[in-house]
């Protein structure tokens, strides 16, 4: 009987492993250097933690079931609940502000497509019980910070912003009711996924009047600094507005202290589709070919409070390794992933079962030591021996000789310049890597 | 609405996460200076996946669905199938021998108890391709690397070795039918964790004639080098069985060369409860109050066939990281995790906006620069800066004061001998840790 890995799913062998861990690695050390602190959650969930986050809709792009005490499970499909949830269980016990991030595995029942898979790790990244814009320049920060690790310019990747509640101010002073923001924001989040006429047909079907029709057609296209300025006069001399606007202003100015503001762009056709955002937005977009967000986030302000915790806000992102590997294939930008030996150990006469012994005791000391070392199991010729760790990327080969055994040196080849020099035994195991002098 | 983790399954906090890190750290470091590669598959696979190779009564013990199409699905219960699965799928393709690692996150829908969780990861170290039971010896070398490099000393963990081939020999000899091997397996298995009598009694249910009771009675206080002699006698002059005997006294033989003999014991009463073992068996165990396994593994013959993979053999063990957790706490091994903040950048007059946005540039930059950086969210007087720096255990604190702004030095703090220094920006952003001289 033959098996496959399910489908939307990926097996990592060595080469994808390899791959997927050089990823991760830059997430944990960009979020460490940032001064963010690991958490995770159960791979499952009650299903009813992400009703109530996302509404009964969520429940047909889960994987679901019961457990043995009949209680409905979900397999997590993103990790703002368990996020909420924890948070909330300790909310007064917790040093603040909170910063926290997380690397999980998560799956999603959806049909699996390019950048969307049924199973995935995505970087989350959260600050909460900060409630100053400082918190949100810095978590904006942290991605940028994540791209320049991995060598992606301004000119590859692009941190769009924008704001929620500017956004309400302006729709809140033009007469939109409370009650249709909602219907709104999920409108003008189609905006950059639909070509102009198809954008203006979906925004015919709001029915709210031509000049607020005209009005939200005009807001999609604010961009850049002018964007903001454009912003600024249409809250006039509403205080909240103002705020709000000033607030926006503030971030860049802090993005920019902080050196990532060449990647950073206002644009208001950022509006995430989320309903719990109640601040700025942000998602970052590749220059080139990929048309997905490679990282999306905001302020979220009463997100613990569905889970039954305190009113404590907070602001995050997520980011998904499946976009990120796509980015950096498209850039050329994954380096030579190939596993390396750093020392080889040999036996220069395989008829000898002594000199065996001690290829086995120098690997296990190495290895003791922190020393990635192999040997060959085959009892072999010193050149076959020699060929399998050329095979396996060896920096340096000890060959166990006679010597070894009456005056316990070795010899030492170093694989990349040829060079190959006798050393005492107790050197070699202290420093393998020392320089050698040709004979 | 309150919501809490699944019942048997654990929420990371930082500073659980830290002690899993710290566990999962060591599993990587030794697995890849022992020459294995990282592999990893999906959380779930086919159901039947698992029936082929553990029979219809793992159902019960598992986190079962069907997915969008209708398709039986499991939460994997543990990493063998999926390796062998994978494997199974480019046998021919893969360099010889296979030497795979993995700590895959596992879920088992069983009564949580101690030591076993409905939620926990499991390292996984696997040799394929290679029959020599030189491979058995390099897998439990790996395990032992793994305790000496945590800390444990053979006054505080054996690795029991054992043999199901000698074992099936010693029981054909004495006439035992092929048939009957798994269920006299199954019942030496249990010989330790019961009371002399029950086990005589459990024995007795086997319904074996009076002689073949003794024998396995015997079988199990085989012990240590002695025990195998004994096994030398009872194999007498059958070819297979001597055979087996000298597999075995060379496993020890290089165990004691590899410099492990220390930690190994064999004994004859380590069998192994599941079906697919062919060779070699070994557990290790805790000489504390722990009575779990806190590894247990063996040569399996036959198990890629089952799969629809070809007649490759295999061995490997696995560990779970309860118990290994349940293990550093008895012997208090774990070190002080709290995080470690690098650098704490502190503005001396918070009333100068100018110097805050020093602070923001020289904290960017120093992470950039893969340093643990942070800095006061609130502008606050310089103590209550430093307090917020002592809370994070700062190793060194950079004060952004007039002279940042007017020569580019700022004063450098040592928190932990407490001198301070003014120093060139640019020096420090170099090398923060530098030699500090007292004023």
């Amino acid at each position: 009987m033959k098996f496959k890995a399910p489908r939307g799913m990926r097996d990592y062998y060595p080469d994808a492993m390899a791959a997927r861990n050089w990823i991760m690695e830059r997430w944990h050390r960009v979020s460490l250097r940032n001064g963010f602190e690991e958490y995770d959650g159960p791979i499952m969930e009650e299903l009813d933690l992400f009703r109530v986050k996302s509404g009964e809709g969520i429940v047909s792009e889960l994987f679901h079931f019961a457990d043995r005490g009949g209680r409905e499970m979900a397999i997590r499909p993103e990790m703002t609940p368990t996020l909420a949830r924890m948070v909330a269980a300790r909310a007064n016990a917790l040093r603040k502000p909170i910063k926290w991030y997380s690397v999980p595995r998560l799956c999603r029942a959806e049909r699996p497509q390019r950048g969307r898979l049924r199973e995935f790790f995505q970087w989350n990244i959260d600050i909460l019980g900060e409630d100053d814009i400082l918190a949100d320049a810095e978590c904006i920060f942290v991605a940028i910070d994540f791209f320049r690790d991995i060598g992606l310019t301004p000119e590859q990747v692009v941190m769009k912003i924008s704001s929620r509640s500017v956004l309400a101010a302006i729709l809140r002073i033009n007469g939109f009711a409370e009650e249709r923001l909602e219907a709104v924001y999920a409108t003008l989040d189609k905006r950059d996924k639909l070509a102009p006429e198809e954008f203006s047909k979906l925004i015919e079907t709001l029915g709210v009047p031509e000049p607020q029709e005209q009005l939200l057609l005009k807001l999609g296209e604010a961009k850049g600094p002018e964007g903001i300025t454009m912003l600024g006069e249409m809250v006039g001399q509403d205080p909240e507005g103002n705020q709000e606007v000033d607030n926006l202003e503030r971030l860049f100015d802090l993005l920019g202290d902080m050196g990532v503001g060449p990647y950073c762009l206002f644009d208001m056709g950022v509006v995430r589709g989320l309903a719990y955002y109640t601040g700025p937005v942000f998602e970052a977009f590749g220059k080139g070919g990929l048309q997905r967000a490679i990282c999306g986030g905001g302020r979220y302000g009463e997100l613990l409070k569905t889970v039954g915790g305190p009113p404590m806000s907070g602001v995050g992102f997520g980011s998904s390794d499946v976009v990120i590997a796509d980015l950096l294939k498209e850039f050329n930008l994954l380096p030579d992933l190939s596993p390396v030996t750093a020392v080889f150990v040999i036996d220069a006469d395989p008829r000898n079962p002594t000199l065996f012994k001690r290829v086995l005791s120098i690997t296990a000391e190495l290895r003791r030591r922190n020393i990635t070392a192999s040997y060959s199991y085959r009892r072999q010729g010193i050149g076959k021996q020699f060929k399998q760790a050329n095979d396996r990327n060896a920096r340096r080969v000890i060959i166990v000789e006679e010597a070894t055994l009456t005056d316990n040196t070795v010899s030492v080849k170093d694989m990349g310049t040829g060079v190959q020099q006798p050393l005492a035994l107790e050197a070699v195991l202290d420093d393998p890597f020392q320089p050698l002098e040709p004979a």
